[in-house]
């Protein structure tokens, strides 16, 4: 994965692990359009409220971002951490300091190991080039147990358009942007204004969709680098054609790795979309259905494979919506469970459960009172995960 | 234990299983002065409507319990069944049929077995006797691993008033009323308007602050009866001192109801208690221990006994309460672990882990900006958790 004008480079630093890449740079020919969203999280890490004033300006030239610390919680000498070793990265690169952004991960408290990577700089900026951004992908894991990458490409007017992302998540994940760390890049011709709003209303459909366990962290963002190279007809206020065009590219590449990030939840074994219908507003059936996505009843009854529509069911009426139980219709895939409230008996259940053994599974609950419609998607609540997170720091 | 003028039986009626206690009555020789708090789940359970309903009239004589079936999200014959199966019991007393209250626990979505309970009641009721107290206590349990029950007694006037009560719990326990079952029976002489105030307030600083999983069930109510027995002057207005009294010991007795709900969380192996101080008001103060006591990422870091702060900050984060990070103190037991937002290093961490291998653990959390404290009573996540509610209809 390329895009034309970007290149890449990830090392291993020695952050927190030896002989582990945890420390990756993505770096511009030119300073180029950049739009962020990040963490509504009120305790936000270091490097995301430098990167958020840098912002300001709508541009940058390379993020350096690394694994094994989240900067977060640090205080002034995590301030000073950030833009030091941003500053390191500009001197490397020859670049402005204000036009590095910076991303951390890892656990919040500790402070971040500026000499480990103040050491690997000159390395990481000598393996620079356009083949590596899946070892950047690498980099940034965490508890992940995979790399998440997506691309897609697009014709705006007589050009094609090419986007490649990347993304980290695994735990903290919940739906509030931003709930991980992507960063997505494009060839396209695109004004501030336009990428920074494709890029909110993408992540409100996406990102903020999804769901692992009810936590958001101090640390989360996305950036997206636009550079122009593909030289398509500017996308500007006014092309309305082509943003359009744009921001549904972006947005299924969005949704792309979000749901990569579900599928690797923490000791997930389940990928659940929960999709509600037929509510008054679609603010309601998303606030339904994160309720539920959210339920730890419901998602140990998930990773049980046990067809308990009834913590479903609970699950809504907690969810602070005003809705009729007695016109609710729950269906797990094509078998409907509950039907104008109540279960279907035991052949509807014992359907239902086979279909629980699939790995992925479709929950729709209609609430028969308007069109409000909205999907949050999710995954099961496993013994792996009490595991992974009971040791997570050791 | 047990009070003057109430009886008691619990016997196994076969509702779910052989051979287990299922069906308990509590009976008071007259009508008696009763007040109840209900579930806010908007999805009720039909006892749960029915009991409202009755208790307009401020009385009772009966309630009759069942575990294994909670009757809710059964339509129309759920409500049949809760009707049928108290007119069954009133009959078998001899008392009229709104005098009897109607509690259930147990799966939802299932009909309620009424011929197990109409065959059991005869044995029932000729079992009540003054010493069955424990027995009730049993039969309402269903993951619970042990009873729960408590007394207590106090002077009023020249009088002394007794209370016993008992309660059910184990998982979907979240503050907001009512979040599990719970009866207690007082001698107390008390007017109904004093009775119904003692024990909303009650429920609000003790049940209302415990928390198991997040998740609030369609069931759960706290009744109490008085039957005056005790001849103490009467609790009415005007009588502050008295109700002062009676409301002390009556909280002091849910309280130890609700913690012992918690001690027996669902898999739990440690007690927890969030203090928050410091906050501008009593309200913050308790929205920030409660997302603090439901975040999954908290509870298993407790399981694991790993002083991970950072993610109790990150959960204030995320409460919608607007505090300093800056300036947050975090402290296990007496051991400060964070001044001013910052972590207070290795020694301070051994010293906090120290702390986490007991059962009984406090965190303090100060936000410095005010006089608003509140505590929330959890227990950690543990494999156990998801294990029990991965099976638990099997």
């Amino acid at each position: 994965m390329k895009i034309k004008g970007f290149k890449t480079a990830a090392v291993a630093a020695g952050i927190r692990y030896a002989d582990r890449l945890d420390l990756g740079l993505i770096f511009s020919e030119t300073p180029v359009v950049t739009a962020g969203a990040f963490t509504t999280n009120q305790v936000k890490a270091a490097p995301v409220v430098l990167d958020m004033e840098r912002l300001k300006q709508g541009k940058a030239q390379a993020i350096l971002i690394n694994s094994g610390c989240a900067n977060a919680c640090t205080g002034e000498n995590g301030m000073l951490a950030a833009i030091a070793t941003g500053e390191c990265a500009a001197t490397a690169l020859g670049i402005a300091p204000e036009m590095v952004q910076i991303s951390s991960t890892g656990v919040i408290g500790e402070q971040l190991n500026v000499s480990a990577i103040v050491k690997a700089m000159p390395e990481l900026v000598a393996k620079l080039s356009a083949d590596n951004f899946d070892q950047v992908a690498k980099a940034i894991m965490t508890t992940d147990t995979v790399s998440k990458t997506a691309s897609r490409s697009v014709m705006i007017g007589e050009q094609e358009v090419h986007f490649v992302g990347m993304a980290k998540g695994a735990g903290m994940i919940m739906p509030n942007m931003a709930t991980m760390l992507a960063f997505v890049l494009t060839d396209a011709q695109i004004s501030f204004r336009q990428l920074h709003g494709a890029l909110l209303k993408g992540v409100e459909r996406t990102f903020n969709r999804i769901t692992i366990d009810g936590d958001t962290s101090t640390n989360d963002m996305i950036l997206v680098m636009a550079n122009g190279a593909a030289g398509n007809p500017w996308i500007d206020e006014g092309a309305s054609d082509y943003q359009d065009i744009f921001q549904q590219t972006l947005e299924d590449l969005l949704k792309d790795l979000a749901l990569q990030i579900v599928a690797d939840g923490e000791g997930a074994t389940k990928f659940i979309t929960i999709r509600v219908c037929g509510a008054r507003e679609e603010m309601d059936a998303e606030q339904i259905a994160r309720t539920v996505a959210n339920s730890s009843l419901v998602k140990t009854a998930f990773f049980g494979e046990d067809a308990n529509w009834g913590r479903i069911i609970a699950a809504m009426g907690r969810s602070g919506v005003r809705f009729c139980p007695e016109r609710v219709d729950i269906a797990f895939d094509d078998v409907v469970i509950v039907e104008n409230g109540l279960g279907q008996g035991k052949e509807a259940e014992k359907s239902a459960t086979a279909i629980l053994k699939e790995k992925n599974i479709l929950v729709t609950i209609d609430l028969k009172d308007g069109r409000g419609c909205a999907e949050v998607y999710t995954c099961d609540f496993s013994i792996d995960y009490v595991k992974i997170n009971a040791d997570y720091r050791s």
